[in-house]
């Protein structure tokens, strides 16, 4: 059975780590993480030390991780259980018992400048993943939305994709370089924000700004019906209940 | 137009503050927070300073502050933008600036104990509250559900509860006077839970143990008719159109 000592770390540089995060990293030899991780605390590092890097393979990495004898400390960036490795090592080494150290993640982080209460958001992640999280918030109707982003699925192109669903309730608080040396904090419309240009590590919330219709069936009329034959279509009441039969 | 500065207390004692929260400290003269704020961190104040308790009555609170010329630092617990205080700041001094040092809030203290990803948890509270936040959320099929307690909803009372609505897919973590001298970590069932005690200072994080039974629509035969008229009642038919025209 594996031990893993998780040390989330903020953006802040340099970086600055608790006393007892300290004497955990004294205490052991053998590290991981991603290459920029590892730019941020190699100073930090006892001078013999091993360094498994984290890139994109997960199965060659855990195979590293097994053929190590001893335990691994992993630094991964801000709260390790919010969208990262935690849930990654739970997966791929499903007996290891872990220590977690996290830093503040990245909508926290955002919320505590901008003074927005966050208990209420709904957390999503279009990293390296589709659009389902944030489409289901958007249909939930949540007030409040967080989106993790990537060089794809960029601040820019979640405006663009609300302006195409007419999901237009909404506005882009755009945190860039959060508590790095060219942090931007901003508010934008969904239009501004669907031409805008942001730094590659941003974190987005959505802010309803007013209360959407809140439609509870489609009218008949609302459908694209067969040319010359627009009536021809199962009808609303027979739609219900076809729905209301699922189990 | 006032300026608060907000800096949250993690549950240790004795109290470590970051080196800018100490700066900001030694530039204060007035101060604010509940009874048990001014315990752990008094020995940090001025020796010369001002101490303005919270207790319950707001309205005669943001009145002493709006008397004092000086800018206010408040102290709070975990983090002040997680069911805290600064909602309410922002509700009774409505051209507030802020600035905002937090903590680790309760829920992410207890997640990283107990190693839970949490970016998919639905927070809600019934700490001095009704349990209306929490009944949504079980009637969302929210798979992970936080509640904050307090001494009339405790983690025995939402054990109850859920079993006497038939909630019964739910397990209990519970973290008593998590990072505090009394720390205790537990899993419990629902059955378990509704009969234990726990310290008053807590936190219940509700986890899906199966997947529910989602009901789409109620058969006429759910409903408790008129006595000798059983059959007496609106058709499901009617009722699901009736639902679906709503505006």
């Amino acid at each position: 059975m594996r031990h893993y000592t998780v040390v989330g770390l903020p953006n802040t540089t340099p970086v600055e780590l608790p006393a007892e995060v300290r004497r955990l990293v004294a205490a052991h030899a053998v590290f991981s993480g991603g290459r920029r991780h590892y730019e941020l605390v190699k100073s930090l590092l006892p001078t013999t030390h091993t360094w498994i890097p984290i890139a994109g393979d997960m199965p060659a990495l855990f195979a590293e991780y097994q053929a190590t004898a001893a335990s691994i400390l992993v630094f991964a960036s801000g709260d390790p259980l919010f969208f990262g490795i935690v849930r990654t090592i739970q997966t791929h080494d499903a007996t290891a018992t872990l220590a977690i150290y996290p830093a503040f993640n990245s909508v926290q982080r955002l919320c505590a400048k901008i003074g927005q209460p966050y208990e209420q958001v709904r957390n999503t992640s279009a990293h390296g993943r589709s659009w389902q999280q944030l489409d289901e918030a958007l249909l939930g109707y949540e007030p409040l939305i967080a989106v993790l982003t990537d060089g794809v699925r960029t601040p820019a192109a979640i405006a663009q994709r609300l302006l195409d669903y007419n999901f237009c309730h909404y506005e882009l608080l755009v945190g860039e370089d959060l508590d790095g040396p060219h942090e931007r904090l901003g508010c934008y419309t969904l239009a501004e924000a669907a031409h805008a240009e942001f730094l590659p590590l941003n974190c987005v919330l959505l802010r309803q700004t007013s209360a959407p219709t809140r439609n509870w069936g489609l009218d008949d009329a609302a459908f694209v019906g067969l040319s010359g034959r627009p009536g021809m279509i199962t009808k609303k009441a027979i739609r219900l209940l076809s729905l209301a039969q699922l189990r």
